[in-house]
């Protein structure tokens, strides 16, 4: 059973290579009477494109999208919605250089040991290129959020040995203001000198992205595989270049102690239930509180460098592999909005699941 | 669509309380002519049971199981295997003093918001008993793994301050020694008496358990969201009080550049390919390469502890709420048969999946 | 990927043998706050079990059942519904006779080409016992439709050469005083006769039931896969012995032309939409249409018979097999309340399916 | 949850209008190293277009189609094969005389009713145009089966009163050599006939198609509800304007007795396996026994048909609605490759599935 559907009752399937036509998305389960906004869905895309700044990748992906099915007059009519991204100029590449070579923690050889061949082009399925599918899911699943009052919002915390200092409430505002797409902005101009440092020593470095999730009403999530936070967990780990997720107090929970971290609960002056404290993170059991939502995503270094790297061919031959053409020195300014749309394509999931909790929502 | 099914080939439904008749598990997709070894599935069950050492909880659950069907002679016949774990005793217990009480950081609340009702006994659904039903499927995953000669082992890397050092090798023998199921022996009676202390406080504390998956083949694992480690994340996650994953590097990658992580592949003397290093936790692209797969899972302090705490009641109420009965000081040693039964859980679903990788597989 | 698990959202996973421990259920999806009845699955459990009346087995199973979870104080609690339902006396049987013989027209043969073994004790899990666990699922099914208005009735309409005239509107009340239950009494006399004739000749005979759901609101079913009757087929056609289906106008419909056989929609007194004629059987584009839904359902003769059958061996050698014990000469008066059972399961899943239909069902 | 995704392993999602921009289908599933043979899907294709005989529609698709992803040189990848057929020319026209009425038998009202709004232009998703996916997507399952020696063969034996004599061995040559699609030649020529003579009188007439399945190797489908007749019910019922679907002796079993109809076991001369009848229909217990499988298909009468009938607009008034356009005056001709393509789906799916029946299969 192969792996490219994404959720159950918010459920697409992406398609497509990086050097193929195009990528492509087939959401089923939007429900009906939702203006699909197209440009909308194109300002996402143009927050995942590469060349949108000096310390992303160069190439040129403008990344525009056609709704190919599931609208009428631009309303979502409750049938399959499918997106289109075009490939341009991909096709011409010369990929022979690296086309039996097994690039150094790229998916080459595993592809290959899985399929007995591989799309070697610009890594085929296994590129990056493939988040284009899941920023336009998300970009509508985050339309039918803003009806019942979700926010999402994820920002750069670190780069490398860089680290941003906590921010209270961070804005859209100011992680859109710099090109980073950090919370901070003072840590922002330091992220950028320190990736046009690395990208100078033809190296790459890793990562944070946090993410907070607003407005998130009590009741989300499944007993028992498909808490709110597992599902959040696995949308994460299914991006390029993750290696880590946790969420409320994480990793420090291990070190803490039951009477500091339980959260006490208590009526606010809106007569709304709340808690004191939120190590939880907004989900308890598996299931939302109505708290905010907080997690954090780890981000590799991305694989490709301007070195020489020792390396194998598909003969088992020794070889010698250099990284050629345009590659981002530091993935998660980008990946800022692919983190916001798996978020919002989890919570979409979860906001349809949630409809038939109780007998009395079918009567 | 409710959440206590996990997998896709070697898909299980688990069901029952903490509180009512028994726990259950129901598996589809078990090959035919598997001996069902029911002592073993029981000596897995026993190093989840609560009484088994003196830094857990007191409580009596033998946690001996019945097969209920799939079997003829010991034999899996290839038709769902049912295991039931019953309940002793616990339906005499007395819990009208938290029916109506929200537990700090427990899912008392969530529950209630979801379902507009809940089952306060003992946590009901929401109890940790669930994880028998994991370790029983678990362990009849583990004996098809045996038969590829994947080996799993999980171990506890750290209680609350107390860290144990890196082990390069780690065995079950020295893990089984120690009531802590740590790797390290020192470190094993030094987190010991870490626990007894914190229970003496009537406290509960945090914990971290690190797992070696061994022997795995390449090409197991799926592109673009089910990819391996995803899988492993949010089964992980969907572990009670699990608050984080990582793998290989994992948030340590944060800060590392792609010239130290990234892994050379060479060929060894007996021609396998190898990678120099192991940064990627034997996972690239979402699939494996053949090297150990490894993670971590951050364990949470127990939210039920020895202590007044404020909390609200059903109707808003404000409340004191203090932990009775005998419950785990740290979760960690009763959760490392659990993280491995999931682990084998994953592994033999993807294991499954990979059987139709290729056309020549089918003829 | 095996296929023991039916419906999307009304999802449940049946297990056991007709002479292993028993037959159980485990359902997905039964929101919170239902009151499970178990008196009510019972008496379901009643209308399908064996030694029932004069022409079926005498084979006896009083068939009780028992909650195993998913209840607290007789209530829904939204978590997993296990029923399970004790086999009684079967293990004790010899089948040695049979246990390497593939016994014509029976599942011995596929079992064990399938899987290289089988349980030949009853017919394993290819036996009709099988069928309990979709009654007690489909009892649960009629006590949430009921909250609904949906009712629906099955009813034997031929059995062998044996045709009853079509009544206008069945009653439960008439189908249930005759024990074929047919909604023709003097007809059910005759079919009684029947079946006691073939009973006798140590021969069995096939039946036709129909079936009318009536209340379902206009709406329910999903383009294009599934559709409202591919649904209900597939649910029919699961069921043991079962050889065709077919809703509305059916086979009927191969020689009609569409003048007559467009159903005219009009507004009745009540200010409702109808339609003048119902060939559509209540369902267009697979979508229901809130008139009645009928279908028919054909079952074959039972495969175990009073008479000498040539046949194979495991091992290829020509072997005779002859029936032995007490079995149906024809199983459609106990199939009713299985086929009744089926569609209530099919509905309540489409039901649930709808509830995210439009935007304005979120908010 | 929405229904336009079929099957387990073999799964594809389809997409899109009969007045959008086309139609398009997903395929996950399918192995690599498959050639993907275009011109074979599109000669496929072309048996279900318009326009290709006199008594079809004459609207003009040429039906060509791009593989937007899945393969590289011609080969399949085992990623996600996207294939996309363009609509062309129907977007100009006018529907503005249906879009606020309910034509009768149509599928108008229903869509209606569940999402509030509707896809007014050609029926939108619930035209017929959608069964283009289906044979593209068992196009490609047909190239599987050929593999493994499976051939589906469909024909027409039925045009409203003009029934076809059985034929003891359909071919391909036959049933490919007149419009009809019929297996008997003298048939043929009396169906185009009628099928004239119907359109003449502004009408259109039911038909039936019978389907052959040859070469399916023992134990394929799964117990107990994914029995493969059942799956195949399910397909065939899921395609537009079918009402009845039935196996082996279908409703002819109804009046048979069990004597008559079971089959017996015979080893033939090469030493396999055989029944000497086949009343089963090459399925046994829900699994293939090696014997020709082959069913029968139920088509209704177009509702599209050119004379006034009475129906009612989305307000409620009373309404005359007449056929305008290029309409089939019968549908299976152009249904012969829809029912192979689903079928071939459907063997595709179980294929795949059978290959972890056994521990065996694994090692």
């Amino acid at each position: 059973m192969a792996g490219s559907t994404f959720g159950k009752l918010w459920q697409f399937t992406s398609f497509g290579e990086s050097h193929g036509e195009g990528i492509g998305v087939v959401i089923e389960g939007c429900p009906a009477g939702l203006e699909i906004d197209k440009a909308y869905i194109e300002s996402e895309l143009a927050r995942r494109r590469p060349g949108q700044s000096t310390i992303v990748t160069q190439r040129k992906e403008p990344d525009t999208c056609e709704i190919l099915s599931g609208t009428m007059d631009g309303i979502s009519t409750g049938t399959p919605l499918a997106i289109w991204i075009a490939n341009q100029n991909q096709k011409s590449k010369d990929y022979s250089h690296i086309a039996d070579k097994f690039r150094p923690s790229h998916a080459d050889y595993t592809y290959f040991a899985k399929y007995g061949l591989r799309d070697y082009r610009g890594g085929g399925r296994s590129s990056a290129r493939e988040t284009a599918a899941r920023v336009a899911a998300g970009a509508i699943a985050k339309l039918i959020l803003q009806k019942v009052g979700i926010e999402i919002i994820a920002y750069v915390s670190q780069v490398g040995t860089v680290i941003a200092p906590d921010v209270e409430r961070p804005t859209k505002d100011v992680i859109e203001s710099n090109i980073v797409r950090c919370a901070h902005s003072e840590s922002a101009v330091e992220m950028e000198n320190y990736i046009k440092e690395i990208r100078k020593e033809g190296d790459t470095v890793g990562g944070m992205i946090r993410c907070v999730v607003r407005g998130t009403p009590a009741g989300l999530g499944e007993p028992v595989y498909d808490r709110l936070h597992a599902d959040l967990g696995k949308a994460m780990l299914s991006i390029n270049a993750v290696k880590g997720f946790d969420y409320g107090s994480g990793f420090d929970t291990v070190s803490m102690k039951g009477s500091t971290h339980n959260d006490s609960y208590y009526t606010n002056d809106d007569g709304q239930i709340k808690t004191s404290t939120n190590y939880s993170g907004g989900i308890q059991g598996g299931i939302s509180n109505g708290m905010d939502i907080y997690f954090r995503v780890a981000f590799k270094p991305v694989a490709t460098i301007m070195q020489d790297q020792s390396s194998l061919d598909e003969k088992g031959n020794e070889v010698t592999v250099t990284g050629k053409g345009r590659h981002d020195p530091c993935v998660v300014p980008r990946a800022v909005p692919i983190v916001e749309a798996m978020a919002a394509n989890v919570l979409v999931d979860h906001l349809l699941r949630s409809k038939t909790n109780k007998i009395s929502d079918l009567i």
